[in-house]
């Protein structure tokens, strides 16, 4: 695989235009009084299927060939991707097969064959293996949820808009999971001469001792609120935020469930935990962050409600 | 009193509009299934001080006379109108001075006092006697909730702006507690020749009843979910909303529960229960408003976070 460039964003972006939203800026006085900062949250918890990974997904499907589309495409996965890749085969009318968990939640198994995709449930472990069947058999595309170049461009779209809604950024904060939000990021900042910077909890700490080292740990295995951050780092984002020598800050489980009760009381904006981490960065470091023009991304809003109550650990 | 007039709306939208957002308008094509019409959300709870109320407290203060403003402002609440009266006196640089009940909730407290305005505690029985004292004292004029021309013309230029967003609407649904905001609803929907129709809680339903039977019944003292639709409808709001022959859709405190969850989970946006009571009774009574163009008016944001985990009855 050959790393995406600045260059595929913004033919991502062309590509993608049509069928996702251009996601509004938010902004919180409270917010900026408590950074000492100007924060201007991308919020693209209002994107397509809940979260910005209807993008890469929409860019991943849009760029394949006629032939590869009519094999139709497959994936695994419990959370947004699921939804996101099952959303951009029916923009394209392609079959699309999404292996999922059979502890899914029902929400998400019912918006992914709300889509028309067809589930394939199966356990935790055997996951990787039913994808590979499923694909020779089929003849179907794997789109990777991001450790494809395809999907990294179409991720990078969201950061493309916020340079653009909100001018003049000293530094883009974003979550780091699979990296292919802050790989997307990077190519744009790194365009734009702004600092991109991650986000990451700190018991799932893969992708900060990763760049730290400069080699490529696995996950942690360990469990986070921020459920969409467990993966470890793919290649394709090791290799680009490694080159651009981006660093990562890590936030405590609590202190990402506070940041989200807080932009929840704040804005009145749902957020994920995993896109809190961002939030909850800014807040910790506020020193390194005071004074300046903060773009932040809120990767979505696909939360369970009762994360939201003031204890936040009762499920 | 005398009732203010659609031109009394429009007065009052240029007088607030540099001090109150143009909130945006949000869609679900859930919900549009639901209902099986299209259904506008006016997102009022993006607004000021976390609800409409900003509007008619803001166009009140803004109306009075200098030798009147120079006297400060007072009111009694717990709620989104003494926050909207204390960023409305803050607007203007008055004094605001507000009545809240000792167990009123930290949030609100602080938010009060963070617009720079004095708080006086009481008991819930000693508010009346409170206000008056202190509107004897300090000659301070009373900015009533919605018993108030001014204030109920500053509460329809949320209408104003929803009918400009949303063309060619058949009909608006707004909650309905004191009255004001669907009285300002009222008067925009008379002149667009746009039903409006307002939504209560059934353990609440003064308004619904008064309407009914053309008497104006006191305040049920029930308790509600919907916090801000407790107070019984006031003298001018009974007069408008009669004359026009408005009616009342009820709905169960499950219901209202129901939909500030859905509302949640399909938008990402928090809204309070009082606003679920409007997403509610068009779900309840979908039949009669099948293939509409319906406008909602999404009243606030400002709810505890514990109501939205998944049982509602926490706390």
């Amino acid at each position: 695989m050959i790393a995406p460039t600045y260059g595929d964003v913004l033919s991502a972006a062309t590509r993608i235009a049509p069928f996702v939203h251009r996601t509004p800026i938010f902004t919180s006085t409270h917010l900026d009084e408590l950074v000492e900062a100007n924060v201007f949250l991308k919020a693209e918890n209002l994107q397509k299927v809940g979260a910005f990974k209807a993008r890469g997904a929409t860019n991943a499907v849009l760029s394949l060939s006629d032939e590869q589309a009519g094999r139709g495409v497959v994936t695994h996965s419990s959370g947004n991707h699921g939804q996101a890749l099952a959303y951009a085969a029916a923009i394209r009318g392609i079959p699309a097969t999404i292996v999922m968990p059979h502890d899914a939640p029902q929400v998400k198994v019912q918006a992914v064959s709300g889509y028309g995709a067809e589930i394939v449930f199966c356990s935790h472990d055997e996951r990787e293996v039913t994808l590979r069947t499923l694909q020779e058999r089929t003849g179907a595309v794997i789109v990777h949820p991001f450790d494809d170049p395809a999907v990294i461009a179409g991720q990078g779209t969201a950061t493309l808009e916020l340079v653009e809604q909100a001018p003049d950024l000293d530094v883009i904060v974003a979550p780091i999971g699979g990296g292919g939000l802050l790989s997307g990021a990077s190519l744009v900042g790194e365009h734009e001469h702004v600092d991109v910077i991650g986000a990451e909890p700190e018991v799932v700490d893969d992708a900060y001792r990763s760049l730290r080292d400069g080699a490529r740990y696995p996950a942690t295995g360990a469990i986070s609120v921020g459920d969409g951050l467990l993966t470890g780092i793919g290649a394709l984002a090791f290799e680009i935020l490694s080159a651009a020598s981006r660093r990562i800050l890590l936030v405590s489980e609590e202190e990402m469930l506070s940041a989200m009760r807080l932009i929840a009381v704040r804005t009145k904006l749902l957020i994920e935990p995993s896109s809190a981490a961002a939030i909850a960065a800014i807040i910790r470091y506020r020193v390194d962050f005071s004074g300046k023009r903060i773009g932040v991304i809120i990767s979505g809003g696909n939360v369970e409600l009762g994360r939201l109550s003031d204890s936040g650990d009762r499920r």
